[in-house]
């Protein structure tokens, strides 16, 4: 595992300090309940900031997707990217309208995607992803066949320069409008999941596997 | 309101096209059940990638922040961006690893945020920024006085060149595999609010409002 050395000057937090967290397992924990990341990369100047799901493994993020999409193909030079993971854990009501915030947990993650060409690590790496999101999909689904990895690209993230910032608590108002009359405090959010819906064309044999049926994350906190 | 002209060479989906939609109803839908956004923008080479809150009016879409935090400088020099707004909908089970998806609704507006100078604008987007996320609590709570303003940047991204990307409905698997002995469909996946918690320095005297005892967003859809 490579050595923590961080923040640089680029991930340091210039505002909002006390939010900031460097250390690793707090990072991962963040990473690790999350699966969505947004992942930003500069094509001619402009800025793209894209959607997908990710894996870890240890000090390293994976993310993939269609050998022909053009997040993979730019990521694929060796541009540098952004990956950012957010948490939103709830609405947070000041007496002020300028304290109002937000309960959340953020990672950003920068650095230089390379593509994995090593066929295990490939199939290690669609494995992890799978199992980061679904826990005991893979083993139950069919696996990826010759074409199929081939249509599919894989690239590899180091997690090496990255920050966290975590704000959780109520709202801190400023000393004079504790008297203000209003009612303040933090409105929880929280991801759920519903009852499965079956395929129209599933084989009615079949059942929702728990891990469908009574799908969960980690406890997010308020 | 200026002109759709979009898909630009720059927003049409090179893949997966039939997700894409490029009206701005349906954008706009997705942009007002949002309220989290993930902007990007390049400083010396390298995207980061922010998330934050907005609020939009026709076809301006409004950011807020400290006058002093690295995102907003940034913007602030009229430097190309990314917003993105993701709704993740459900994860979509189907017989093979390689047609596994998500159901997501995402919009991504490429353009240039310029700053709200004039103070009427600033205030007014300030106020649908909070009415957006939390409809009624503007009057309840402090408004903003001078020095916050002072202190608060508010740029302006104008919805110009955008596409909207969605995925509804079940699994689509390879003709071969729908014979594969698992089980297949979606598990909706939904973000909901709990109980609000007072801040305990409140007085015990304010119950918690409706907009924040029964917060709701519109419904999701798997």
């Amino acid at each position: 595992m490579s050595q923590t050395r961080m923040p640089t000057p680029r991930t340091r937090l210039v505002r909002e300090a006390e939010r900031g967290v460097y250390d690793r397992e707090t990072a991962y924990r963040i990473l690790d309940e999350g699966f969505l990341c947004h992942v930003g990369f500069v094509a001619d100047g402009q800025p793209f900031v894209i959607p997908t799901s990710y894996g870890r493994k240890d000090d390293r993020l994976y993310i993939h997707g269609s050998a022909a999409s053009r997040m993979l193909r730019q990521m694929k030079e060796g541009v540098p990217v952004c990956v950012t993971v957010t948490l939103l854990d709830g609405l947070v009501l000041a007496r002020s309208i300028f304290n109002h915030s937000m309960n959340y947990r953020s990672v950003v993650i920068l650095g230089k995607a390379t593509p994995v060409d090593d066929p295990l690590e490939k199939v290690e790496a669609l494995r992890l992803l799978s199992e980061h999101i679904l826990p005991g999909r893979w083993a139950d689904a069919r696996q990826p066949n010759e074409r199929e990895l081939k249509a599919t690209l894989v690239m590899r993230v180091p997690i090496e320069e990255f920050s966290a910032k975590v704000r959780t608590g109520p709202p801190i108002d400023d000393e004079d409008d504790y008297s203000f009359p209003t009612w303040a405090g933090v409105v929880p959010l929280e991801t759920v999941s519903r009852p499965p819906i079956n395929d129209p064309r599933l084989d009615p044999q079949y059942e929702a596997p728990p891990y469908a049926a009574h799908y969960v994350r980690a406890n997010q906190s308020a």
